[in-house]
């Protein structure tokens, strides 16, 4: 397969990215107890072509019979084993400030196996507080608590200034993944997988589609 | 230029996304006074190849000299301007909950030029406080004070229920520029342009990440 966008393997980021989008839709005609879909009712609901589909699709095997489409409750449930949640997350939360308190009440995660554990913050006013059922601990036994409890994902919630020390911390203690919203370019090692939520970068998105909306559809 | 992405004029999503790359870097540069990057430093810094960063650029116009490169303040302007950046903007927020509080606060925004100038919520406890030097006003102040007040982007950060009517009564004041951050996929009329923070996509993408590290590398 070809190498794209510095992905060793060949899976293009575009095709991550879709997979969400083909995971909800999937719920939702699950929840309306539809039997089959077409990659072409697929594409229509979701502004992509039958053939985008079938081509994202076939990175993860085969799926589908030509002339019926896919069954909605087995394609949902292969879609859910890629994106991997046939299983469930132990979630750290590090930065109790709005941000995090946004995230750590947020339920759409934790309906989906995501759950938080432990929350961690250095501002001593905050400590002992409860923030959606976890006491808020000080970050001085963010540690402690690692070298005690499996946890899979490590969010970081902090100001930008003390980010990078955060997350240095957390892979020390053996995380494999970081989900950023601090805005600073986290540096991880091999073998640990980073996904970064950045505002700005979102903003500044918005601003270009203002610009140039006559050249763009979506 | 070929049709991409469901991109009317053939600017791929992904040039949309490295833009502000680009310019993030650029302004680091510009900060630390080096006068001239080539595309294969540029490639080197983001990840990227400089064929990649050649072509991203292409699609705006001709820019920096064979054997020189560019000269980092003139492409830094150039693409701060791209990503109208030339300009300043005027925001409100449309709901102060936790994330809405972390918006409001968010300081790298109004550096840049975006500027919230009123925020809304339906709490009436929330009514007549203070926040990022904005009075929190009722929601049925919204259409007066978009009568009244020029308004560029509407910063949605309500619970996914009310967002649709918030994005409609929005838009029927006439703003034409929306960034999401309900989890909700939020129908806009043709002309109007949306930005969506979609975290539930972004977790899903950090799983995918975590199930597939073997194959993956960004």
């Amino acid at each position: 397969m070809p190498v794209r966008d510095g992905n060793k393997m060949g899976i293009p980021k575009g095709v991550i990215n879709r997979l969400p989008l083909y995971y909800r839709y999937l719920a939702e005609l699950a929840r309306q107890e539809v039997e089959k879909v077409s990659s072409s009712e697929l594409g229509e609901a979701l502004g992509l072509t039958a053939a985008q589909i079938r081509s994202d699709l076939s990175y993860f095997g085969s799926f589908g019979q030509h002339g019926y489409g896919y069954r909605v409750d087995e394609l949902y449930n292969q879609i859910s084993s890629i994106l991997g949640l046939d299983r469930a997350y132990n979630l750290i939360l590090i930065g109790a400030g709005n941000l995090g308190k946004a995230i750590a009440s947020y339920q759409n995660f934790r309906n989906r196996g995501f759950e938080i554990k432990a929350i961690f913050d250095n501002d001593p006013l905050l400590e002992g507080k409860y923030l959606s059922g976890c006491i808020i601990q000080p970050i001085d036994k963010l540690t402690e608590y690692l070298a005690n409890n499996p946890v899979d994902i490590a969010v970081i919630t902090t100001p930008r200034e003390v980010a990078q020390d955060v997350c240095n911390q957390v892979i020390a203690g053996g995380v494999k993944a970081i989900w950023n919203f601090a805005p600073v370019r986290l540096q991880v090692p091999e073998g640990v997988v980073l996904e970064h939520i950045h505002l700005t970068n979102s903003l500044l998105r918005l601003s270009f589609k203002m610009k140039h909306s006559d050249k763009i559809k979506d």
